[in-house]
């Protein structure tokens, strides 16, 4: 038998420039025209962006004399879905787009997310921008390269890592956006404090007692703050194989009580729960003290997120949602517990009698 | 506006053995369990080459300890299809396949580029091993890491660059391959033996002359020629950017027959055609002697595939294929010449009335 190795070991240039601020899209459309990302770029974003900001990012590219077009799909998590991508891809065709065409993701998580993966699978992959409009996205979704679409077998189920080559993170967007969907975001940005940075949840408290969590500079502090926990952890764990996984504390259960909700919980508050649910298995495992868990809950319930889990959902339902979650390795359901605030850890062996009672003691 | 940066910038360890050799299938299941690559593994294969080579595949998988599960697809091209895609995904979720599930890729170029495309795809990438059972594939597909689907508006349209963590190229397979399939990546064989190494020409030449073709010694000497130099290629230019280009000498044109004879030709007979027209387009240009272009065409014929167009092409459909071409970058078409046997170069400036005219004389 002969050998022969193929050596592709080498520097991958995957890093990328997060910009943020208040009104930065005029700026945006200069700093690619410097950068050399593409020759053209083609928006993607949904009806009901594309209806509040789509002509006037367009037109703020196009000032710039970039060539742009630009292309929405239906609004909603429906979108996320292969039907989508291949009528992208057939759109994409017909405007010419090549490998030297690259695409700017305008939107929320979801058209982040799909944009991303059509990136990465077009003509075997064209760069992405990611412009984020929902606070969820800005501090979440659309950094760290993570890109899928969903199948009846389950949500993001296919996709791919692909690092966009320039985030634009634009507090602008925020003012137009509804008071449930700032509420899904800084259920994350509560995550970030929680696991990293226990003095943003002083931040937190204060804008939420005196009615600041609108503000533009509150905003643009928590979304630094956020932002850079994640790049952090990111740049530690690109492919989500280890340390990044803390990025999922209260993702596990709340993943699980999404799904078994029908998706009638948002994000936000099924993560809002899931954190409760960690923080409460934490405390009973005697690693969290009871005060932590008790101010994680707190400052849930003064953002307006939900820290029970509704009295409807079927504990059952819910424990068969985490056994079938990706999160899954083998036999083994992964959960992020808490050591203390800013203390997260991994913890494989949640024995299964103490999650079903923390479920049913946190149902009303 | 604040600005942060995402450091990606880091050593990507793609590296791969390829393994050549007559019988190797006992022996790739121990490097397999020693290499580490996966937990378990998931055979996908087409119904043709399963009922010839899967239970004889996966026993010798299972013989070395490993999990070892099987999926068939439907064969031919049409399989490269989204919707193979999505049944592959829905099938390995049954089967519980996750993030430590590898994919054998047992097959031709169809079954390489889907079972490539789906291990970049699910779950966010999954490691792949190809195992080639056409010489098209073991000299081709199988290495490089390109894989794709095929959509309306396009062959490979869809894909991913999605390197193997191993290659196993077995002699022993190409016994029960029809000679057609044998031409067909002979077609392959004698690409890479005009555009870096003559001297395989005379082996071929020898070959044909005694018909020694499906001689295993032969097959193994060609193999890894070809293999060492689409590595070689593939080392310098992994993302097909640039030299790596000179790979597709034969293809411009190749693929423009080929599509317009409604894939009639075979892929082996349309990269024939397509490189007795370089050779002509090379020689009517000025930089390829006449007796080389003669020997391209001779040693084409002496493996029995043709050199010539069938009359009932039609010059213009072949010409707006070629202008629809992907290979296609703003309105320039790349073609590759040779200056002589061993040195090719990509020439984006070809006349159309000297592409047409070319076209019109290599007709009978």
């Amino acid at each position: 038998m002969k050998t022969m190795k193929v050596n592709l070991d080498r520097m991958a240039a995957n890093s990328y420039t997060i910009h943020i601020g208040d009104g930065i899209m005029d700026r945006m459309g200069l700093i690619l025209a410097r950068s050399g990302v593409a020759q053209r770029y083609v928006i993607v974003t949904d009806d009901h962006v594309d209806a509040l900001h789509g002509g006037r990012v367009q037109a703020a590219l196009e000032k710039a004399d970039l060539i742009v077009d630009r292309i929405a799909v239906a609004p909603g998590e429906a979108a996320k879905d292969i039907r989508t991508v291949l009528a992208l891809a057939e759109k994409l065709t017909g405007l010419g787009a090549d490998r030297h065409t690259a695409l700017v993701a305008l939107g929320g998580g979801v058209v982040g997310d799909l944009t991303g993966f059509v990136a990465s699978i077009y003509m075997r992959g064209i760069p992405v921008i990611q412009v984020p409009t929902t606070l969820l996205a800005q501090v979440d979704s659309s950094i760290g390269g993570k890109t899928g679409v969903d199948i009846a077998a389950g949500k993001n189920l296919l996709g791919t890592f692909h690092q966009p080559k320039g985030v634009f993170i634009d507090i602008d967007f925020l003012r137009m956006l509804p008071e449930a969907q700032l509420r899904n975001g800084l259920a994350e940005v509560i995550k970030c404090a929680v696991i990293e940075s226990p003095e943003l949840l002083d931040d937190i408290e204060d804008a939420a007692a005196k009615g600041g969590l609108r503000e533009t500079a509150f905003l643009e502090r928590v979304i630094t703050t956020a932002c850079r926990i994640k790049k952090e952890l990111v740049e530690i764990d690109e492919r989500d194989r280890g340390l990044r996984r803390i990025l999922n504390f209260g993702h596990t259960l709340g993943h699980a009580v999404e799904a078994a909700s029908g998706y009638a919980l948002s994000h936000g508050e099924s993560v809002a729960i899931g954190m409760v649910a960690s923080a409460a298995i934490s405390e009973r495992m005697h690693y969290l003290p009871t005060e932590d868990r008790k101010r994680i809950e707190s400052v849930i319930r003064a953002v307006g997120l939900p820290d029970r889990i509704p009295g409807k959902l079927a504990p059952g339902e819910i424990m068969s949602r985490l056994a079938s979650d990706k999160k899954k390795e083998g036999e083994t359901i992964h959960f992020i517990l808490l050591k203390k605030l800013g203390l997260p850890f991994v913890n494989g062996g949640v024995p299964e009698g103490i999650v079903r009672e923390t479920i049913k003691r946190l149902q009303r």
